[in-house]
């Protein structure tokens, strides 16, 4: 039972929300119209996002802070700097994008994360996690150098805690003066279930009952007192902090890091929230608030359920069932995961990592059967291939799954501790290419150039399933060094997947359909996406070949001597950027080898993808099959 | 007064150190022969050093730990990870190399940094940072996988510990069944001074000197009694663990991050160390020693002053005389510095990140006059370009000074939080292209390759210093964007740098000299270096136009059309990689536009390059001014 839903103006299921064009608009109301304005925003946003997918457990979980954090600090003056931003819903309804929201991820709608580009009340951009403190930071220090008075906030999950640079943000945050304030939202959750020293300490911080209740009594009883105004908030901290000390032996890594903390308090108590914002507002020098809130907040189902709540689809709101589309043909996905489990049951040094990922990669396949050979290591790509490359020295068989755009956090553990070893170890980059509603920060448009300059390495990407199971199954036998293969988010073509297991010889392509006018070389899915272009291509009297290059490193010399002796034309596409890809290889091969052929390169060009689906980001890149079919016929006359 | 000094077979003043040809020696020798064998390592280096320069103060502070691991361990079979590696000379004495480490760091002799190509006493790459902890787990999850008793040894400095990939690690060192020793080398320095929130919690952790005597006198009194052995091992660390909670209120982030902690104690008494090691060896679940020692220790001047005996050169062992050469030409860091310094006087917005490197990359020249405007991170690369970005957000003017290879860890942050947001700051990257003796972590190899697919950069790279300080000079204009600057290690050609400023503009290169026959484009210094060159191709009758392209992004599309309609030869220059570089976007350039000349490009090729003086590695790489000329002549008679 779906109902129609676009837009809310004359809703009067919303009487609250739909006056706040604003956050000054929120700050008219009283403190005791706020819960009902948390209420319809809940509401608002499990309508909308029933009809209109998107990020929904997180954006549920935030409701009320962001409610509090709007209505006690004084936006766009004031600052809030968000971390990755499937939290921020809210906060993009508050904001003066309330009217416009059913276009949220939609080609021209509104962004998929807090962009500066988009609103005034974006402080930062988000996308890829644990990057608020930082910025966050260069704000505040920013504001002192200034003397200016606008408070900075930055917002951030439990699971962003678990990146590295969260850490370089919070150890350097006493180093200089800022009263930069950090929200920790803490729901035990990244995407799947927060791991690490560090979400353990924060479970026994919230699980802290005895000190939880005696600290907001106390609290409450000194501020009805009349006790606690803004003068005494600093004695209140230390007592506070003694307290907390005394009751509670847990060290704490906040305050040893020189920033005074506050929590843990409910983060679904907009009232209580109110106050401590009120409280540590003004306080000078960096603070964090903990707040302990639950994903899926309001909406049984997804509390019930986060991981598949996080981005769930469409639903119907009422029953909270998800309506799955479903035409037999698995996701690379799905197939990963699947090829995974049968090399690990062959292979017994295999073992899987993967950064916080393990539902969205698949590996929870194997984890499911093999627990202990599947390590999560949290947000942290760095790590990951760091430790996957000390698992291959130690002679285990490592397959490390990141998603591509990620991948930019892993670069230097991947030259430094895998390359320059030559460790024999798989590095899966998921989310390769164009990824679709995410848009700029998620796109995995870069990898194939950044890695083509990196000495040692095999770059590989599959044509289609089958082949990346025989990727997969070449990369784990004996010797074959560090092993890259990328392949797209999404469905694959063929529902016959599981084809037998055979080694491809490392750095050779092949030729997929003989033709003679012009050789077209393609890497990964986006070649089997081609085939109707070759096919309207003959339709038209241009007589293509087609070539799988298969691997971008090592390049398949023979293969390509034999295009350039042939060919005059070349056209090559990929699903990256083509400054420095797998195109500008065939390019500098062919005026290496004093081949002259004139070469077209399809990719994507200089600039950031927007978001939309994958179909209209292809379009706008020049990519999809017309503008293809459009290059090729228009090389062919040019030749003529 | 120098003496003599190449090997050490026949002196008898290292009596025992000469009979250590690997460690199975040193683990002959009685426990009192130790402090001996730490004496004589001492001196060995110290002597070694003064001849054949190297990382001093940090290799003298790890003596009596490394002798003590290698006592207490059974090495090879028990692995030791370095962190950097500046502090394991003392290791690599005693792991058969002593004969030959008068060869150390030169072309052709032992490598720079540990290197499991070297050594089996070298279990794992070493040189960047931070990285001993992930790559240690990833060995010792390995060996728990195939049940094998080895010990795993991580060694990481307390500069390392800024780096949020010690974090990563650390945070996951709790999640799986591992017996990871770390032990933490707290100098309280990295290169500079170590700075932020971990460093103060180590310095309060070192200086609570009742909680370490009491703690002393404890664990010796009861190994005295007869009460402690391994079996009660855990008791006391247990009751160690309490006993520091109870004087030592300070929290202990270790601790809260699930990994046993132990310490501080005094890195350089070798029998305590021997002690202490023996007792946490075999306990089970990962711990981690703090041991405090003194950069330099035993050696006054170094001792005095860490920095600058971080890397001293060439020095007279007696008298602590630093013997410095100066043809009164200055290096490319000290017109950097200078000019930031000149640039910060004029404008207001101009602050100065460094990630801690101050000193190295002269950034110490503002800090001393203006030191609320420098901001060293510590060694967070990723941190300091995203705070950098927040900065920029703010609107003040960045300069975040990153060397080149260490810059692979801010890539991410680049890309997502500068570039994206397109903010207004400047990166220098120092030590970018070949470095000479620090070998194939440290080289700047890869630099243009991996930034020139990143929309919305500018990239550049002097030709001279004149050059670097007009580059400087627009990058802090208003509205310039994300400004890269990158340029090499050491000294440029000019003695009269201090030339006005002036700006360039954007997009722009410049011919240098007219010719008829190829046309040569370079980028950066080693453009300068090429000048020679010409002249002499100019004697073999070869008429060469030299081009400096400048800007690696925008590549200036007028200068690269003329050269397309006037030549048919090219040849192409970089100090780093070929593949996907400057010569490849030269190729791509050409190519688009329908030119065919013939290109040659010089560049690093595709495999890391060793280590060596920057002549040598020039030469082996074919980039030397002999080898570029028969290039070009070889390209001339080919053509004609």
């Amino acid at each position: 039972m779906q109902r129609i839903f676009i837009g809310m103006t004359k809703d009067n299921r919303f009487p609250l929300l739909s006056k706040i064009d604003q956050p000054s608009d929120l700050r008219q109301l009283s403190e005791k119209e706020l819960p009902q304005v948390c209420s319809e925003l809940r509401e608002f946003i499990i309508e909308s996002l029933s009809q209109n997918p998107g990020h929904f457990a997180s954006s549920l979980c935030s409701i009320e802070f962001t409610v509090a954090l709007h209505y006690v600090f004084d936006t766009p003056n004031d600052k809030i700097v968000w971390d990755v931003g499937h939290q921020a819903y809210g906060h993009k309804i508050l904001t003066g994008r309330r009217e416009r929201f059913h276009t949220n991820r939609k080609f021209g709608g509104i962004k998929p994360f807090p962009s500066p580009d988009e609103s005034q009340y974006d402080a930062f951009v988000a996308g890829h996690a644990s990057n608020s403190i930082s910025a966050a930071l260069g704000l505040a220090v920013a504001a002192e150098i200034k003397k200016s008075k606008e408070h900075i906030v930055a917002v951030i999950g439990d699971g962003s805690m678990s990146g590295g640079l969260a850490y370089e943000g919070l150890n350097n945050v006493s180093t200089t003066p800022n009263n930069l304030l950090i929200i920790l939202n803490d729901n035990n959750m990244s995407i799947d279930k927060s791991v690490g020293g560090m979400s353990q300490l924060l479970i026994s911080m919230h699980s802290s009952k005895l000190y939880n209740k005696i600290r907001h009594k106390l609290a409450r009883g000194l501020t009805e007192l009349g006790i606690l105004n803004r003068r005494r908030a600093n004695s209140l901290t230390r007592f506070n902090n003694g307290l907390k000390a005394m009751l509670y032996r847990q060290q704490n890594i906040f305050d040893g890091m020189c920033t005074r903390y506050f929590g843990p308090i409910d983060g679904h108590d907009v009232l209580e929230l109110v106050r401590v914002f009120r409280l540590v507002k003004d306080m000078k020098g960096p603070k964090m608030v903990h707040i302990h809130t639950t994903k899926g907040k309001g909406y049984k189902p997804a509390e019930k359920n986060a991981t598949v709540w996080h981005q769930p689809g469409l639903f119907d709101p009422e029953s909270g069932e998800r309506i799955l589309s479903d035409n037999g043909i698995p996701r690379f996905q799905d197939v990963f995961g699947e090829t995974l489990l049968e090399l690990a049951r062959k292979n017994d040094k295999i073992v899987g990592i993967t950064p916080a990922m393990p539902t969205g990669c698949s590996m929870n396949i194997l984890s499911k059967e093999m627990p202990q050979r599947v390590f999560d290591v949290g947000i942290a790509e760095g790590h990951a291939v760091t430790f996957s490359a000390g698992l291959a020295k130690g002679d285990t068989m490592p397959f490390c799954n990141i998603y591509s755009s990620f991948m930019q956090r892993g670069y230097d553990n991947l030259i430094h501790d895998a390359a320059l070893q030559r460790v024999n170890m798989v590095l899966c980059l998921d989310r390769a290419g164009i990824v679709g509603e995410d848009g700029p920060t998620h796109h995995g448009a870069f990898d194939l150039a950044y890695l083509r300059p990196i000495p040692n390495i095999t770059i590989a990407s599959p044509y289609d399933e089958h082949e990346l199971r025989r990727l997969m199954y070449t990369a784990q036998l004996p010797d074959k060094g560090t092993f890259v293969i990328r392949y797209p988010r999404g469905k694959g073509a063929l529902s016959d997947w599981r084809c037998p297991l055979e080694e491809i010889e490392v750095g050779t392509g092949r030729i997929l359909r003989e033709g003679k006018d012009i050789a077209f070389i393609t890497i990964g899915p986006i070649g089997k996406m081609m085939e109707s272009v070759i096919d309207k291509a003959a339709e038209k009297g241009v007589s293509v070949a087609h070539y799988d290059i298969r691997f971008l490193k090592p390049l398949d010399t023979n293969l390509l001597h034999s295009i350039g002796e042939k060919f005059n034309k070349i056209v090559t596409i990929e699903d990256g950027v083509i400054a420095g890809g797998m195109g500008s290889a065939v390019t500098e091969f062919m005026q290496q080898n004093g081949y002259k052929p004139q070469i077209v390169c399809i990719g994507i060009p200089d600039r950031f993808v927007e978001h939309g689906t994958t179909q209209e980001l292809y379009r706008s890149c020049g990519m999809d099959n017309d503008s293809v079919l459009e290059k090729i016929l228009k090389l062919q006359d040019k030749g003529l």
